[in-house]
């Protein structure tokens, strides 16, 4: 069976990338995704086809991947973190056996930016944790603010994926004014931009202060749960029960 | 400042670890971890220095980390997955700033065993998903209990670590129960075992059948949200609204 790959590239940077999806990269004759992580990896794998669409034409990137495909090139789907974390992964799988159950779908997994984020800050994810999107292209905001109320109820840490938009610019204000009916407005938070790339800054600082944040789309949010801390200039969530020192 | 690293190694394979990882090992005289995972890279990386403490020894696994950096040699702590999810992130950085406050400690991403296992089931992830922990050693029962109750009423996904062990082997069975208080028992499920070692095997079912299944502590599971759906062999959660075809 002809396989098809969709690859996590990481947060950005190469060096961030497995050493399987850099093998898969090298290996396949044409590279298709969203321009920006396009460029992004033209620097790293010369040589190669590149096609591109812009953002909310996710089908018709399958489709051209596909096609490209079925014209016999090896080719692989990119993803910026994880394939699979809000990533082409589902799509492709589901356009693949649909219209092309020729092809099997290879998933390449990656660091997804919470993940990437969180040890610039330190280790918000040591326990039990939610990432939610506050996207609403897709999803009704009634689920979004219900999932962000049960997991403040639950204590959970949660990391916030898309918090901002141009249309959407008080969508992280609301989010943390409903995880405030819940968890103190001290709560340990984190932000940081550009994750492994030029511009990559990080800061802590107490829910209230995040409620009052300016954020765009390229930055990633952390809520600590009741326990998180601030050591020095890291953002720490313990283990569970306190250990001895 | 001298440097300490934490290093997620991925799900267990060379291949997945990060090009970042790889380089880090390469670099260091002396690698410290629990034994299972020192003896996954000893035969990647030789020509070093291997040190090991066992389960439940975090603490003296830090302090000895340290106390070998102190020495004078290049360090690094491994952790399996990504070294802040469940990892030793939080522990290296809280020791090393009560104790060692002359290391900077850095961490270097992974791959977790959620994102490893969800690209072998398919894309559970594609959207809001919590991750929680079944163990009880550093959390009370009724924290856990709280947390799966709050994200099934919110329809996260969800991905359960450490879902039995030989004192918690009905734990997997106590989770799905009050999951199907608010979530149908036809949800589509996944488990993984021995994510990218030998014996690596996927299974999807039904909620009400993963409540019947014999689990152990190199199985991660994955439960799906309303809108998960089985996919030939896959298991895939849309993005939100649903698509064209």
């Amino acid at each position: 069976m002809n396989k098809i790959y969709v690859v996590g590239i990481g947060p950005g940077s190469y060096e961030q990338m497995t050493i399987k999806a850099a093998h898969v990269l090298e290996s396949c004759e044409t590279i298709v995704g969203y321009t920006v992580y396009v460029e992004l990896m033209k620097k790293h794998f010369g040589n190669k086809e590149f096609l591109t669409t812009p953002m909310k034409k996710e089908v018709d990137r399958c489709i051209l991947a596909f096609e490209e495909a079925k014209k016999g090139k090896t080719v692989a789907m990119i993803c910026s973190g994880d394939a699979g974390v809000y990533g082409m992964a589902g799509l492709m799988i589901d356009i693949g056996a649909t219209r092309y159950p020729e092809f099997e779908v290879e998933i390449v997994s990656g660091v997804t930016a919470a993940l990437g984020g969180g040890s610039l800050l330190g280790a918000p994810f040591i326990h039990d944790f939610a990432v939610i999107s506050l996207s609403d292209l897709l999803t009704p905001w009634e689920t979004i603010q219900s999932r962000l109320i049960h997991a403040s109820m639950a204590d959970l840490v949660i990391c916030l994926y898309n918090p901002s938009s141009k249309k959407r610019h008080d969508y992280l204000e609301k989010a943390c004014d409903l995880i405030m009916e819940h968890q103190p407005e001290t709560l340990i938070c984190g932000i940081v931009k550009n994750i492994a790339r030029d511009g990559e800054t990080i800061e802590i600082l107490t829910l209230k202060e995040l409620r009052d944040k300016k954020v765009d789309m390229f930055t990633t949010v952390y809520i600590g749960n009741s326990n998180t801390k601030r050591v020095g200039n890291r953002m720490v969530t313990p283990r569970g029960y306190e250990y001895e020192r």
